[in-house]
């Protein structure tokens, strides 16, 4: 496990040049900035780095670099002798092409080692233009962006050079980068210069040059002396000494701001969900930027010569939302597309690609034959609010209540549907809205059995409530693919017992007049209610007897004509059912939907967090026709009176529509396949079945989740389900409530991860809800980084 | 008056050529497409055109053309004899610099009078790389962007091409283009063709090659010979052929989608605050794109020989939101160097740049002493929701309140905070919520006095409640500064009648139990409830007393020692002040906080909508210090239990710090000078205060508002305010209720404006509330295109 780092050390000052072109002097201006370096800092303190060089040693870079400084520290790290662009050279060579994170770490460790002289500059030089690609063949703009190092853009003083300086920039900035100065040769010709100093100084970019060099002598002592004639007069130059003052004082700001942004947020930030009076600003996380499935994190109390920067596993998935992780290019274009191509537009009464396009991608690969309108809204919480205004419409025009009748929702006790007041009301009282003034739960919610690993063994938890009914107090399963064999499983005592004991639920809920307009439901994990798995057969039993007894038992009125509680594929009975599959969707499980783990299709679905891929907030709350109907009128004010400003944002769509692609594109190449089978299987029988994800798999490994499930003195259950891994702990000794979201029992694990890794070079930043922690990779994660994460963690709970 | 248009026919195929560097080959793929079309579709069909050329006659791109296809169409139109680029060609010419809108509109012409001719095709070529500067200076990629012509990128062969490549690919995307294809060279050497095929396979985009010309030749003649043997062997050579069929395809697609979207759209879409049953589908307008105010929409109705795509102006903002043009090249950058450097990453307990600069940002530009903390969540709805939790935490503890008293909003009539149910509640019952199942108005809205221009005249016109207290029913003005003079106002027998009245009010409230934990208003003008301009000097009044009255009107414990009302800084009285300037902040009303049309400071403050210059959803709720501290607790469920997944989104806090950036810079460089004065006044005198913006000003004369305001026939009165205009309508004949939102009063003029003006080269889209018809301007609007609509709509008024 190697994740890429940014480079950022307290004394070390360490800069990337890049060229807007081939051929636009990159090794003359790091020859030149490296001599003016050393004339002020003394020639020891200066360093050159060239990671990647292709062509014959006396025709390199590096060789210029010594020709013309020779007192400068001067590396390379993968040379070609072949003079082509790295990825052909490397090819050429023969030899083993690097991976892109061993070329990041040997540029971290080279850098380490000079940041541990003491202060100083590094300057590295990557190889031709901004995209040309390293030795894997990924772009350099994209293989360097982790790192993060300041940016020196050369421009172009050529003909054209315009363009591919600004376009070069642009690609730089589509990565994150800073670009601290654009250099480049005086031109008076086409004076390029020029019109980049007006161009750039808005954006407080400085542009800097230096006279161009002679022009290149046939005969090398001749080019040596005339080379060596412009580097002298060029000592005395004074605009590479004002760009080296510039880069320190930005460098030092960058530093300055990073030490600091802690206490200042601890100042004017009013953070959501957090109790501040318990968080001081050294609890606050400073992060510079994040890549893949790492945030870039301050390390606080780094040792002068220590990095400052450090890579923290983004372990609640930026709470939920990552799919494809952080800076994903193709995220980033996307997002950018949509908004050159149209900003944000008007969504009532108009059209736009992407919010079509989104809508019958989302639709067509639900696979759910009742779905068939879209309505955006801007999160999972106001996606939850629209669905319930959607449901209690339907319930209320079908059954014949009155709009002063109070109808409530039917759920899941600790479900959970978002933070406005709308969605606090979907859910029962509890620590997340009971203190909330206009707080009133609307509803009822059901206990409900669970499921969870327990030393080596899977189990159903019965609830108290329902032991009765079942005559027993769980059962146990061989395995976590077992408990969701439904079609096996439907018929069973058990079965019995749950149809029994809801149809008796509900009957006494009515007959003390309860009224109901949905049923709601996160299936299969109820999320931030504590990461719970419920029992599957328990959920779809819930849906199969609300829609086959419904119809009945909710109706409260005799004027009216009742649909039949025949099976419809489209049309509800019963009661309209909502799957809030905000955080369960969308490959989260391990499937594009987590109905499809119960096999029945809600009425209504919510979808937000994944559906961006983790970028920008977006919700689609799908819904079928005969829902849709119900607003229908010829009154305007009996439509669904929902509508941000925002609605269907075009960068939103977009990025949404390239993100479910991307993940299908994966699941249908079989990219995850190595989490498919149990780790037994060899790599061969993985390889057959790369295209047939079975219905219950997880990247977190089997084997490693009967560990943890054995470790009882600690350990009250544990699952793992798509890329979620999720452990109840026992409360420890101090907690006041025992457990729940109060308890402080998961907090040792979750400081033991904050304390990173075997070797310091990575920490895991993760969430806790009460005494559950739990963790979950990206829609990206790789193996290594999962087995990484599984031996800290078990190394953990064994301590 | 000339909006830039997007260029799209039935049956001519209009292709853009663009090079990722100088010398790739542009004019010679040029060549070799306009062969091959004119081999498959006739000469006559093939036109060439080659906007802006540099360099002598005989040296450019046309000619080459005439010599090697002399068949072909050709037409340049600015040329340039200077061989360079056109910002400086032009410059060097001595001639009057085109406009960037006239250059568009030139091709336009140009364009159309080819697709009059019928079916064919038309190549246009840019000059040098994608970013090299037209003759304004502006880079072609933002200076043709708007015109959407699918794009042909040819990509560079040579050492180091494949980054010239991908960075120009790159800055086409960011600008919405389609790149239809690339096209490049085969380099035996460098291969980048094999290259850039695997890179771009995934996107979909097709990599072309043609053989190398031959190497250049000095002389005429045979260099001639040679170029015409090379395109003879062209002519059999299937690529381009491909490439052609290739792009007629594509663009048969598109015109299919954008004709049959809004059906589809019909099917598949469930429309926010929409009563689909009264919309058709020939009612949804198809939007291609947008750049600055204008979407391009399909026009359904177009001849075969007329432009499918119309610029039609966008008047409501895009819901009010947008502030700085679609399409702003800077926002989109923003954005996509946000998404590169952190995607999304979590916030409680961490801090990110974006983050903090815009709290920093929006709490020094807001100038009010009392706001200290920022809250981010997603829409105007969360974040009136999120002051609400906090103002009525702040107002139950203060008061002793125990959580079960039903504490309520004291608000004005009509007042609108958004569609999520919590803040629906803070609303009085109307057409906006009333028929939504949980909806429970939970507070008082009084009634309040308006201010509207009549005949000439501005008046306050005093609701019958409060005519008895004042003893009149109105009162008149010379002009809307006066309205807003509150330092002459106060003190006046109107001031005192205020007072009066709202303290009868209070009293009379509590006395029947009231209990209210918040005063929350839209300062200045209500939106949603009609686009109302509320009277300033009893907003201020209404403020006033609740902070100088209001411990002793509120309270209803006597345990709890109570603060004094003695005016404090930043301590709230009364009670707790928030003003939702989701919709009249940000310099939509002139200011950059409508607060300080009030000249009071508010408690907590919402901002949505311009936020983000228009471009993705945010929102920050501001808070004081003293409210900030009801949350403190050592418990942490009684923090501010509101926290959405994306909070704080880097990318929208990147993109909301660039556009009050952007917008703090027009402001401070008089960009908006021409609409700070009368018109009467003389440019020069407008000049001199170009720093100086008055409280009151706006985009749209008063010598029209005074016009409209005469139309008495159809006018019930009109106001003028920042970048906002709205007339109420006299109800017409038809109208069942006579006025309010169901209304249909001013759908005649939103239909005369959507049907264009003079010339029907644009149109404007609006939107309506009623009988109240409003039209709003970005903050980039220009000052032509105002008075263009005001043309518009004293027509359509006057008709």
């Amino acid at each position: 496990m190697n994740p890429p780092a940014a480079l950022l050390w307290r004394h070390l000052r360490v800069f990337q040049i890049w060229g807007s072109n081939t051929d636009v002097g990159k090794t003359i201006f790091a020859t030149t900035l490296c001599k003016a370096a050393a004339e002020h800092y003394s020639h020891e303190k200066v360093a050159f780095l060239k990671p990647v060089s292709t062509g014959a040693p006396h025709e390199a870079d590096s060789w210029h670099m010594r020709t013309y400084a020779p007192d400068i520290a001067n590396d390379t790290l993968f040379q070609y002798e072949v003079a082509c662009s790295p990825h052909a050279a490397a090819k050429l060579s023969g030899q083993a092409i690097p991976l892109d994170s061993a070329v990041l770490a040997e540029i971290r460790s080279h850098a380490a080692r000079r940041a541990a002289l003491g202060s100083g500059w590094l300057f590295i030089e990557t190889a031709g233009g901004v995209h040309s690609p390293g030795p894997s063949g990924t772009p350099q703009a994209d293989l360097y962006a982790p790192m993060r190092v300041p940016a020196l853009l050369v421009g172009d003083s050529k003909l054209g050079g315009i363009s591919q300086t600004l376009a070069a920039y642009e690609s730089l900035k589509l990565r994150g980068q800073d670009v601290e100065a654009i250099m480049l040769f005086q031109d008076a010709q086409y004076e390029n210069h020029l019109y980049l100093q007006d161009y750039f100084q808005p954006s407080n970019v400085p542009v800097y040059t230096i006279p161009k060099p002679p022009q290149r002598n046939t005969d090398d002592r001749a080019e040596h002396r005339s080379m060596g004639a412009y580097y002298k007069r060029l000592s005395s130059d004074d605009s590479m000494r004002d760009l080296l003052a510039n880069l320190d004082k930005r460098r030092e700001d960058r530093i300055n701001r990073l030490e600091t942004m802690n206490q200042k947020a601890t100042d004017t930030i009013w953070y959501p969900f957090t109790q501040q009076k318990l968080l001081s600003a050294s609890q606050i996380t400073a992060i510079d930027s994040a890549h893949g499935d790492f945030f870039q994190v301050l390390s606080p109390k780094a040792a002068s010569d220590e990095a400052l920067l450090q890579p923290a596993f983004d372990g609640s998935a930026s709470w939920w939302t990552l799919g494809l992780g952080h800076g994903n290019p193709k995220l980033t274009l996307a997002a950018a597309y949509a908004a050159g191509r149209y900003g944000h537009v008007m969504f009532a009464s108009s059209v736009h690609e992407p919010a079509l396009a989104l809508a019958e991608t989302l639709l067509e690969n639900m696979r759910n034959p009742r779905l068939a309108r879209v309505f955006y809204s801007d999160n999972g919480s106001t996606g939850c609010e629209v669905a319930t205004k959607m449901a209690l419409r339907a319930a209320r025009l079908r059954y014949g209540w009155s709009a002063n009748d109070k109808v409530g929702i039917l759920g899941l006790k600790g479900s959970y549907h978002g933070d406005t007041m709308g969605a606090m009301d979907c859910s029962e009282p509890g620590v997340f809205n009971e203190k909330v003034e206009w707080y009133t739960g609307k509803g009822h919610w059901l206990d409900f059995p669970t499921v969870r690993c327990h030393e080596g063994q899977w189990q159903v938890d019965i609830p108290e409530a329902l032991q009765a009914d079942l005559g027993c107090g769980g059962e146990t399963f061989e395995s976590l693919d077992e408990v969701f064999r439904l079609d096996e499983r439907i018929g069973s005592a058990t079965h019995k017992a749950y149809e029994d004991h809801i149809l008796r639920e509900l009957q006494r809920l009515v007959s003390r007049g309860h009224k109901f307009g949905a049923l709601m439901l996160e299936p299969v994990v109820l999320g931030a209610g504590g990461m719970i798995l419920a029992d599957p057969l328990f959920q779809r039993t819930l849906v199969d007897v609300v829609r086959s007894s419904g119809s009945q038992l909710f109706s409260t009125s005799t004027q009216h004509s009742l649909p039949d509680d025949s099976p419809s594929n489209t049309d509800w009975s019963g009661l309209p059912v909502i799957f809030d599959e905000v955080f369960v969707g969308l490959y989260r499980l391990g499937r594009f939907s987590a109905a499809s783990l119960l096999g029945v299709h809600p009425d209504i679905s919510v979808h937000a967090k994944l559906l961006t891929g983790g970028l920008v907030p977006l919700c689609a709350t799908l819904a079928s026709e005969s829902i849709f109907a119900a607003f229908e009128s010829d009154d305007k004010s009996d439509a669904l009176l929902h509508g941000h400003s925002y609605t269907a944002h075009p960068v939103g769509c977009q990025v949404a529509l390239e993100s479910l692609r991307e993940m299908n594109r994966m699941r249908a190449s079989g990219d995850w396949s190595w989490a498919w089978r149990p780790s037994q299987q060899e790599p061969e029988q993985r390889q057959q079945c790369a295209n047939e994800a079975p219905l219950v798999w997880s990247v977190w490994s089997s084997d490693f989740v009967d560990q943890v499930s054995r470790v009882a003195a600690r350990i009250e259950g544990v699952w793992a389900l798509g890329s979620v891994l999720a452990i109840t702990l026992r409360a420890g000794a101090g907690d006041e409530a025992g457990s729940g979201y109060k308890s402080t029992a998961a907090a040792d694990l979750q400081a033991r991860l904050r304390s990173g890794g075997d070797d310091g070079s990575w920490t895991a930043h993760t969430r806790v809800l009460g005494n559950v922690f739990y963790i979950m990779a990206s829609q990206k994660t790789d193996k290594a980084t999962v087995r990484g994460l599984e031996k800290l963690i078990a190394e953990a709970l064994l301590e």
